[in-house]
């Protein structure tokens, strides 16, 4: 199947609707402070694939509905994500000083409007969930808002940066390293399509589904992510190559070595796309996601 | 009217219900990082007015509901203010060591977990908010999660933080200095007002008076906060008296001095009784708060 052009029409019309919308809700009322807005605004516009925005897009649609039904919890999916970069690069966490090749906000505007940017982004977020209750029913949207909550929090996000911090520098666990990324990045990951869905009125069944399909795309896109890390160049990553190596960070390469992690990622989309088998035509986009997590080359 | 009487009568139990609520929701899952979780419970647990629950429990009251109904968004409130107290500790915002007389979370358990115990705060009370939808009707709970939202953002407390560093050790303007407290303390107390009576089905005629009286109940804190840090001891404020005189901060006795600062609160105080004046008796606990927040010696 030719994911790849299927993906390159897919793709672009939706993520400038995504980029206008984030554009459209990052505008700054009169009280608001510039420097603040500033910085909200330099951690989320411009580059980023929009990865979660278009997964809960896509979600959505395979079951029938549109992007516009769900382009202010797509947008704050994407908040969500901007804020906890932000907080992530910060000098007593990773101390990241380059992200998509640009300064991070803390080098950019300093540590304390790094830390009050990505708090003020994190409620922009949940601002945004309200806001979908002018699309969707409320009881949906408390349905999400749940479940993004959660896969934020201290049994999700947090979670696993908290774990992922604790373990640098040291040998890991398989399961260690499994239950790092299901939770700093596979939790976001999943809230995303599994809110896609529930806005767009999908059943238990079909939610079902969508859990185990979100959760090998999580896994999809973290190995490949590692497998990008060790090999591509500093230009092609906008990071330095090999960093997280560089830093005795956990990943799936340092494991288990590069083959046999492509291996885990090929098994990880079989995962994925053995999950949507019950879904008709509507779900051909994340189909081709799921192969683009582990066949992309950045 | 004895204020001081009646509240001692009504606050034991509605804290204690609170704190007991708090402690069962920061239990933690099995999955999640033991650190984490310490540094989470030892943020918001043990000493602490509970003003914002209190508040959001008082205003339920005044409309008729009560105290069960409200109180996942009571302690959701609780963590917002904890999670806000973290982060402004850190030695990148306001550098304190102490709070209520013990270490602050950062001094404790270092600033890598401060800063993600509080993002997992934050994230643990829009979780509680999703949780009041076993209570409450779910378009009641969106909008309390807008208002709660807007309260934390850009717009609202990191936005009044984001003016109070930066005015740091310069003479501010009385425009400014009430910029600052409107939106770094006031914003919440008013939502956690609003959030109450509007769970309980306020109508817009009693949202309006509440949204007056919050207001005129936020200033009147903090300007008698500002006079019990200039002249209270180390001792019962649980910092270093003065402090935010010594640091230069923006503050309401600096401005006025002690005299005329203690008439604005008395004027905020009348501002705030007159808004309950249509009330009934129902409201009499809103009524002692709003002297409380005056009079208080701490």
């Amino acid at each position: 199947m030719d994911w790849r052009a299927r993906l390159a029409e897919y793709l672009p019309p939706r993520r400038a609707r995504v980029d206008a919308a984030l554009e459209a809700y990052l505008t700054g009322a009169p009280s608001m402070p510039r420097a603040l807005l500033e910085a909200m605004r330099y951690a989320t516009l411009g580059a980023g694939k929009r990865l979660r925005p278009i997964l809960c897009i896509a979600a959505a649609e395979a079951m029938g509905s549109d992007i516009e039904q769900v382009i202010p919890t797509a947008c704050a999916l994407e908040l969500i994500h901007a804020f906890s970069l932000v907080h992530d690069d910060l000098p007593a966490m990773d101390n990241d000083r380059l992200r998509r090749g640009q300064p991070t906000v803390w080098v950019r505007y300093g540590e304390t409007l790094a830390i009050l940017a990505g708090d003020a982004l994190f409620a922009k977020a949940f601002e945004l969930i309200a806001v979908q209750a002018q699309f969707s029913p409320p009881d949906r949207v408390v349905q999400t808002l749940r479940l993004i909550a959660e896969a934020v929090g201290a049994s999700g996000m947090c979670g696993g940066q908290v774990e992922d911090i604790l373990n640098e520098g040291q040998a890991v666990s398989e399961e260690t390293l499994r239950f790092i990324h299901a939770h700093k990045t596979g939790a976001l990951i999943r809230a995303s399509v599994l809110s896609g869905a529930i806005l767009a009125g999908a059943d238990s069944v079909a939610v079902g589904a969508l859990d185990v399909y979100s959760r090998a795309v999580g896994i999809a896109f973290q190995i490949t992510d590692d497998i990008l890390d060790e090999s591509a160049s500093t230009e092609q990553m906008g990071k330095p190559a090999g960093s997280d190596r560089a830093r005795r960070k956990a990943t799936y390469t340092a494991l288990f070595g590069v083959e046999t992690a492509r291996i885990h990622a090929q098994r990880a989309l079989q995962d994925a796309l053995d999950a949507l088998e019950q879904f008709d035509s509507y779900a051909e986009p994340l189909r081709w996601l799921a192969y683009y997590a582990v066949e992309r080359d950045r």
